[in-house]
């Protein structure tokens, strides 16, 4: 499953802001979302988003009907409404990966969720078998031989396989070729101007996703495996600063982009995220295995980590002592009693 | 196609409000949107629409957007991300007919047609292949085996096959069967109590749009061939009026509408109009076929049938003299010189 939590935050905080809503409201809408995404994405996965759909845009917005609709805190009749509305709002094509149409998905994800929610409140009727009847949503969106629905309450996603935090910017198929290119580098002491090339074996999906070698602009630099493997091996820290132009444009980037290629490893799975770096030298050649990216589930970021990155992004929009107050109310969000004015005194000037 | 003035017209009016657009602007670009959204189905279709896709939404926020564009006067570089950002946000499924769901796809396409278009005004990117290429619009939302996009500058769908303007306000399908049944009864003079029994041949698009054999609101009535085949044998006209709580309940239209039924004729193609209607009265069995609706390019609507249409709809919100000032000048809008301000001034009270 693609990131819940990008297109279910930015509606949740502004419903919890309309009502006043708990920590504990939000942290309940949040799972609702989360669970009823991965329930309802379960019976067309992995095929749906092989097939071109970008998962974030077309499950986001059942997601975040179900996450808004529990926030309204609306019958089961109208959820059951608000799923069926938004069953005709998703829409996203993988193919806008590298514009900046890509990241507007997760945004027009959350609208259609929210609107969709807010349509079932006033009354607002849909069909009954949108989602599952004949050319509903698992009908048009997914494959021909898709799997029952087969939903077991007491099993909850969130828990039992988690969240996957993602340690770059970038797109998350690119996370494990950039953690095993830094380790390779780290190792054994590879200095840029050394490198001969750099050979990657993936699977189809990341293939598919990371279709631009010679990345232009920051957002075709977050789709591209070249360069982000380059920035991998040049730089300490693949960040935010990785992805302006004139980062994209360094010479020592650009010359070690130039010597990486990829091939797909037929063997693994679609959307495998197993990646299998090969950098050559004059001295010899460097291989490893990175199975999976920094930052899943069974292998979370540190504390220090995950503040770090939460700095590099709050920092970018609010003062440093407003980030670190922010940060306090967001690790103690259960214990909020009004959220949105907790994070208000938190961030105001 | 379906029907391109249902999503074009209402965010072009607001744009022209805008704009202080004239009325050649706004027919300039409803003609634009109108080309664009037929040339860019004709690929997919009727397969597209066959599958479960509902046009009016799906194609409807690519003409939205090529209008919008038109309007805003776009260079065509922006009119090509205009589109290729639309490309990403078609979505509605008719298995919501018969419900709020789907007159809100029309307004949703609009949206996402004029959202499009004001983000590519503003150097909003897309990739440029989203609608063409691999994974792109037409791989998702068509079928396997599309036809080769050939577009003729030179032929104006506008003006070759020309606009169908639907007499019924209900799905277009049901147009052949309402106007054969009023035909036969009118003919043959039968009145309701003596029908024994309704029957019609109709094509396999018509089954799938119409799957609300016993409507309850005014909404699934639209897409209820035995609703409407019943209300045409018992009324003079069906109209607005006709898609009411309480005529659908009627008695009379009530026993005829158990007495209608439907096959399928499978050597029809998906989106024939044509209808057989068989009315079986004790006196004898009286048989129609009806190919064409009423208000086709090659047998238009008559101006005052044209008027009593608009009549009808418009004096729900406005005054009798309003809606007549108002006709006045939607019958010369290539002659006004800033459309939004003859409309509001016709329309004040």
């Amino acid at each position: 499953m693609a990131i819940p939590a990008l297109r279910l935050s930015p509606p949740l905080l502004v419903l919890a802001e309309e009502s006043d809503a708990s920590g504990e409201d939000l942290v309940t809408a949040f799972a609702a979302g989360f669970e009823t995404e991965c329930a309802l994405a379960e019976p067309i996965s992995p095929d749906h988003y092989e097939d071109g759909w970008h998962a974030t845009a077309t499950f986001g917005a059942l997601g975040a009907a179900a996450a808004s609709a529990s926030l309204l805190n609306l019958s089961a009749a109208k959820t059951r409404n608000a799923l069926n509305i938004a069953a005709s709002t998703p829409a996203g094509l993988k193919r806008n990966f590298g514009s900046m149409t890509k990241p507007l998905h997760a945004g027009l994800a959350a609208r259609s969720g929210v609107t969709a929610a807010r349509l079932a409140d006033r009354g607002f009727s849909a069909d009954p078998n949108a989602l599952s009847g004949d050319r509903g949503f698992w009908d048009l969106y997914g494959p021909e031989d898709r799997t029952e629905f087969a939903f077991d309450a007491a099993e909850w996603v969130l828990v039992s396989r988690g969240i996957h935090i993602k340690y770059y910017p970038c797109c998350y198929f690119t996370h494990t070729s950039i953690a095993g290119t830094q380790a390779l580098v780290d190792e054994h002491d590879i200095s840029p101007s050394e490198i001969e090339s750099i050979h990657l074996q993936v699977a189809q999906g990341a293939a598919d996703a990371l279709h631009h070698s010679d990345p232009d602009t920051g957002l075709e630099a977050k789709f591209s495996l070249e360069y982000t493997v380059a920035s991998a091996a040049v730089r300490d820290r693949v960040g935010l600063d990785a992805f302006t132009k004139s980062s994209i444009q360094e010479d020592d980037v650009q010359r070690v982009r130039k010597r990486v290629d990829y091939d797909v490893d037929d063997t693994l799975h679609y959307d495998s995220h197993e990646s299998v770096i090969t950098i050559e030298t004059a001295d010899g050649t460097y291989e490893r295995t990175q199975e999976n990216p920094p930052g899943t589930h069974d292998n979370p970021l540190t504390d220090s980590q995950l503040r770090e990155k939460f700095d590099e992004c709050a920092r970018r929009a609010i003062s440093e002592p407003a980030s670190d107050e922010l940060a306090d109310v967001l690790m103690t969000l259960e214990d909020q009693n009004d959220v949105a004015a907790a994070i208000r005194n938190a961030t105001e000037p």
